[in-house]
């Protein structure tokens, strides 16, 4: 076979190629019997070169979250404030799944051995500790000014971390099969019901509980709106004329 | 001066002269720069005796947690199943405020402590987390075999953390000043106003949103419940007759 005529070889980045040689070692030896040496070499690249992308190897396990926090930012910087807040960082948040669902094999296998390595779940704790921040700041901002402003900034940004979670790990524990977005959707959406707000407009809103299946309802209501248009709209979330 | 008719020293028992070492050399010369034998050697014991108490350095700075986060699963498992279990997890809770609280100077302390040493916050993430995890552990329990069971679970628990946690971190800041337990109580009774569930007798029960200084008011009812309940509940939260 002569290769004079064949289109050349793509050869992937230097960078994904220390991830692929780093994770077939991990898979083959186990994350804390690989060093950067034997990744290196591997890869056939210089140790300079790995820590030109990663500052650890804990980091070449995750290479995706640096990017991925600078999109949120980013994205929760680029709102015109007229944003309903709690949806704002529930779009936010769907850019992490986004991370996850663009490779599910890759998703996936790096689920398994966070699983088995201590150091990479205090990692990853870590990791998510800081997209909850950078979700926290901003509701901190939007709601600066308010009674309780920071409180229900911090507990919304936990809630919505929590809630992305629950369902981008079910999706994971399934191998990736499954619709990770309608997954997360769900999830997200019973964190907006029990916390996003009315519009500016509206004196009434009918939601929906978190506990979507159940037989309840509730009503958001400014506490100045006619009784009228509070009875309408209980009416209305009741399904009654 | 002599001794003998004076009462005997009170000697600290060695768990505690251990902490107490260890702190005096943090403040002094650094965490990093202090050793598990620079602490043994004050405080006049064996290493093998710090190794009794503390699996390594970094637990000598949270030496309470392992007997808060062993209260908690007792008094979670302690319940009859009747317990509303949002309030039941708030009162779990407020067992790691109580542990901040019988000592707050110690706290105060430590918070600074912890906030200068990146291994040390990972170390209290890590904590955080197996608080989560044994609240959303019984709050799965609980919601088992309904819809979005452990989606509520995770959701909850992580809330439940994050007020109790940001009202902790501000009675931290404030130097331990301040009504710790009234502050807690306040966050934790947000969360319950967000998630908490009318108990099983009651048709309707108006609650409070998230945010107190707000003036919305949050009416959750039963599907089936009649309408003349719901518009009196109504009535009620709006504070008319």
């Amino acid at each position: 076979m002569t290769t004079s005529s064949a289109a050349p070889a793509v050869k992937p980045p230097m960078r994904d190629a220390l991830v692929e040689a780093a994770f077939r070692l991990f898979l083959e030896r186990g994350y804390d019997r690989t060093t950067v040496d034997d990744i290196v070499a591997l890869a056939g690249v210089g140790r300079r070169s790995f820590f030109r992308y990663f500052p650890s190897k804990e980091d070449v396990v995750f290479p995706d979250h640096e990017r991925c926090l600078a999109d949120m930012t980013a994205f929760l910087a680029a709102g015109d404030g007229a944003e309903e807040p709690v949806a704002r960082v529930c779009d936010a948040a769907r850019l992490v799944l986004r991370m996850y669902a663009e490779n599910p094999a890759f998703s996936v296998r790096r689920y398994r051995l966070t699983k088995q390595v201590p150091g990479l779940r205090a990692y990853e704790l870590s990791v998510v500790r800081r997209y909850e921040r950078a979700l926290a700041g901003y509701l901190r901002e939007r709601y600066a000014g308010r009674p309780d402003g920071t409180l229900r900034a911090d507990v919304i940004a936990a809630a919505v971390v929590a809630a992305h979670n629950n369902a981008l790990r079910s999706w994971l524990r399934s191998d990736g099969a499954g619709d990770a977005d309608a997954a997360v959707d769900h999830a997200l959406g019973c964190v907006r019901a029990a916390f996003a707000e009315p519009g500016r407009d509206a004196a009434v809103q009918p939601s929906v509980p978190p506990a979507r299946g159940e037989d309840v309802v509730v009503v958001v209501a400014r506490r100045d709106a006619p009784l009228w248009r509070v009875v309408r709209a209980v009416e209305a979330a009741l399904g009654r004329p």
